[in-house]
């Protein structure tokens, strides 16, 4: 397993200090584009008034890079290994460049074409592993045995990649408008940093989570304790097919989220779709998860001012044509 | 035709206050997203530095909603006809909603389908016209004759049009960072716009316009007269299709534009994809005009810093699933 303990300097999330963190990342990223459609709200119904918090638009199209440059401005050693299903590794690959660090990111044989490409782009090494015969997890450890000086990070369980999103969460909450906040849940790197921007704001919004359908943190909030997937879940949002959520991760979520709810893929592809149609917006499956949540169950969210954020927008184009056509 | 004259008050441009009208406007209106990539840079080389100034969040998905509230809240009579690819259609027709007008809006049967809708969608009426029989501007000559209390509206021959698309231009030219702006020339009632924005501001930004290959800009300013085509073109770029530039708008042009580079259908595309690809943006096909135009002769924008316009999104799925898949 990739734990805390293994990354940047065993560094506890409370000995961080939040709004320098965002002091520093700011300037180095692009906002999230906050859109709203009357089309959308129209469609969606219920009185429902979205508000599409879009991270598409940010370095290497994905709120990745977040945590990403948060990672590698702290590291210690100059040469990054990690496990990613793609938009980490580009986004990790990128902050590297920028700091001067070298990285290798260690990706399922069946990522997304566009997303090994990106990682390659910024002169990242990709390592291909088969997550039917070895998970991602057992590769990097396999790798880190056979070359020690690799730091070893993990995407989302790391107390800097909690801090590095929390950058987007307070963008959220520093206006603080939104009844609750809709979020994909993979390993929990955002939602976690969701939940401690929002605390540290003293927002009082909700922040949800929203999964595939066979997810696991639904699941976990139910049985108070992290469970694992034997193996990783066929969906088509590959930026949420980790198979537990991180330690960090959960110990926060157990207090701080409201919700995670299981999303069917046919309501990803109707989420795309609609981002598509309604809001002109390019988004992928993953980062459709958390408009699908509300669409899944609209009445959840009736007469509420709900943020739905769309954590990325790197999808195939042959992929992304068949949903939209759909 | 439809001309100046027969629009709002026949007022002058001269007589607009266009810093009031901005004012006016600003709350009312999405502004312009302004996005840069590196990797787009990249790809399209020359060291030409580029910024995406993306209009397709705007209210109704295109720039058009700019000039359409403009007009509405000026417009002396409450029924308003005009004809329209679409674009304009619908954005009047929200703006009309919103200031307690009735429209009716002409559209080439040809348009693509989800334009129609948007029009309706807003409260609009449609009324379809086969442009291979009789153009736009004959039919709402014909409607008017059969009920002179309609107030008839060009999509960009009328002072207000340019006034109120110049908001794009003074959201661009108040920071003046840009060696020059590119954009997509149909009637020319975004470019003129930009031009007056440019002057009023004080900006030495060039402004080059972007037009389907069979387009009459770039044939208008050599042959410094208005030169009307005999049928509407057979372009993807539905949004230029128009016969000829506006009155107004030519006066304006031939001062102030620098260019008019014609494009051709398959680098549109291109463009289309490249927006896709590398910005995570949705783009339709004249939106993508701007940036097809750098494409066409980079050589020519090498080594500067260039504003590429894409004034709208609304594009049938099929049409970009077919777009980005190539």
């Amino acid at each position: 397993m990739v734990t805390a303990a293994a990354s940047t300097e065993q560094k506890h999330l409370g000995e961080i200090n939040l709004r320098q963190v965002w002091d520093v990342l700011r300037p180095q990223l692009v906002p999230a584009t906050i859109l709203t459609s009357d089309r959308l709200d129209e469609m969606v119904g219920h009185g429902i008034r979205l508000h599409i918090v879009a991270d598409t638009f940010q370095h290497t199209g994905s709120f990745k890079f977040r945590a990403a440059l948060c990672l590698a401005l702290h590291a210690p050693s100059s040469r990054i290994l990690t496990a990613s299903s793609g938009n980490f590794g580009a986004a990790l690959a990128r902050a590297c460049r920028q700091t001067g660090k070298e990285c290798t990111v260690v990706m399922p044989a069946k990522s997304a074409a566009v997303k090994v490409e990106n990682v390659r782009r910024y002169g990242g090494t990709v390592d291909l592993v088969d997550t039917d015969r070895m998970t991602r997890a057992e590769r990097v450890a396999q790798l880190h045995a056979q070359d020690p000086s690799f730091q070893v990070v993990s995407a989302y369980d790391d107390p800097f990649v909690i801090a590095g999103n929390s950058s987007l969460g307070a963008e959220l909450f520093e206006s603080d408008t939104y009844d609750c906040v809709v979020v994909a849940v993979g390993g929990g790197g955002l939602s976690s940093g969701l939940v401690v921007a929002r605390d540290q704001l003293g927002s009082r919004s909700e922040v949800i989570g929203a999964e595939p359908a066979a997810g696991k943190a639904n699941r976990s909030l139910q049985e108070d304790r992290i469970v694992t997937l034997e193996r990783e879940p066929a969906t088509i949002a590959d930026g949420a097919r980790t198979l537990s959520l991180g330690t960090l991760n959960f110990a926060i979520l157990r207090e701080g989220l409201e919700a995670a709810v299981p999303v069917e893929d046919a309501t990803i592809g109707q989420s795309v779709r609609l981002l598509f149609e309604a809001v002109n917006l390019k988004a992928e499956p993953t980062g459709a998860l958390g408009l699908g949540a509300v669409l899944q169950n609209p009445e959840r969210f009736a007469g509420r001012s709900v943020a739905c954020v769309v954590t990325g927008g790197n999808v195939d184009a042959a992929v992304f044509a068949k949903l939209i056509t759909g």
